[in-house]
């Protein structure tokens, strides 16, 4: 029934391309360096192995940011990314800061906490960043992106983010590519909010399918019914088009009011790295 | 010598068009209330009565967020501006946050803890904008974030924000129209980062002045040879045009690598309310 898939990832060609977009953006800015959080997950492990390869290991800063509900698990898959690449790296527990607000509130629920947490480690990140002189490399991918599964100001923020256009079955293809830990690769992606938690029990999903379904509606601009006529499950297709588009806000700089010729974020738009 | 100036605000005008933009952007998402820090400053102020005016003095939340170092005076003036407006109002001190992180840095910079107090305000007002059901509204003015005298994922980091198209003198004019308590109009704008900081001071700079620089430059598109035609100081056009083009990362989303058909920030573009 569903005759269009997600293109196979040329992932030699792939790898090129983001190792030498980490390495261009840097150096435009003056600069030889990059921070970022490694989880023990995918997508962190492959934003690590494409800043190595881009910049040199010894240019590259990998912080693990427990909180103190981490699994061990993943803080040892983080240590194995370090070990086989041989970045810098710092253990930097977050437990203190995230609890400071916890105390205020002690009926917060997980996803406000895990919006602090998110949040604490990108402090982190930045603070770490203007330590070692390097940008903030992001980790989140284009499913996530694309579904809101993200904290705004949290991990979705960054100076750079070379996997933001890379599907989850397609960061997995790269990871492949790029020799990251097979552990790593197959385990079932998790935000380690508790114990147990997976993204896709979380979400209700498969990465797998959503993909798929996202590839047409995204990438192909296919309508909901254009969708919905090429065998997706109608409530499926709604259901996703509907986290999509209510998450848009998590996918743009805040909104300025527009009093002047010339505003913020309306008509005065130029690249990052403008002037440097 | 200087022929062209910053138009006088029609400050009436602009109450009008700011407190209906409030009520629009949060209205279209289906909400009617707004979270915001309260400083103790003009910006802040301004921004409080904006978003009280067009939502209820009772749909807002007003949050002031001093640290240890943080002024009495500016705790008072935040609580002038919750006392004429009558708007709900809570106080979180982020002293023991912040510190979580100092203590991994008993050197740190002041640059550094500035940054550091500026995300912990943000990741209270969204997590009490999660509880309170309204969005965060900012208060950063458009010389602010010209000169990137703001700190990214921190003041900057908001839902939308009033102000943001408004010179620091135009912010002036409009708060004297809106009735924002006199005293604080009339201080020197402070970071409060310590004891007896003004903005001016820190950045060696007068608001009138780079203000006035500021319009020429950003609002009429003149080049920096141009404006020094117009009588302004060659050293002091190419400083502050510097600043200006330096600082636009702070301007924009986080830049992702491009690999797709549609990628986020680049061609998968809709406005903020899209599809709520």
């Amino acid at each position: 029934m569903r005759r269009i898939t997600l293109p196979t990832l040329d992932a030699a060609v792939a790898r090129k391309v983001l190792v030498g977009f980490v390495r261009d953006e840097i150096r435009k800015v003056g600069l030889n360096r990059a921070v970022l959080g490694l989880s023990g997950g995918i997508d962190s492990a492959l934003s690590c192995f494409i800043a190595a390869e881009a910049l040199g290991p010894e240019n590259v800063l990998a912080v693990r940011m427990p909180y103190r509900t981490s699994s061990q698990g993943s803080l040892d898959h983080a240590q194995l990314v370090i070990d086989q690449l041989g970045v810098q790296s710092e253990t930097v527990e977050i437990t203190a800061m995230v609890d400071g607000w916890r105390r205020l509130s002690p009926d917060m629920t997980p996803l406000r906490a895990g919006n602090i947490m998110a949040r604490c480690r990108m402090i982190t990140l930045y603070d770490r960043s203007s330590v070692f002189g390097g940008l903030v490399v992001g980790t989140g991918n284009k499913t996530e992106l694309m579904l809101g599964y993200t904290t705004l100001f949290g991990d979705q923020g960054c100076a750079l983010n070379p996997i933001g256009d890379l599907f989850k079955t397609q960061i997995r293809a790269l990871s492949a590519e790029m020799n990251v830990p097979r552990v790593i690769i197959d385990k079932a992606p998790s935000a380690d909010l508790w114990e147990g938690q997976t993204d896709e029990q979380e979400m209700g999903l498969s990465y797998d399918e959503v993909d798929q379904l996202l590839h047409v509606l995204v990438d192909l601009r296919y309508s909901t019914e254009e969708a919905i006529d090429l065998g997706f499950d109608p409530a499926y297709v709604r259901r996703i088009w509907r986290m999509v588009s209510r998450n848009q806000f998590k996918r743009r700089y805040p909104l300025i009011a527009k009093v002047s010729g010339r505003t913020v974020g309306a008509d005065f738009l130029y690249p990052r790295d403008w002037g440097v």
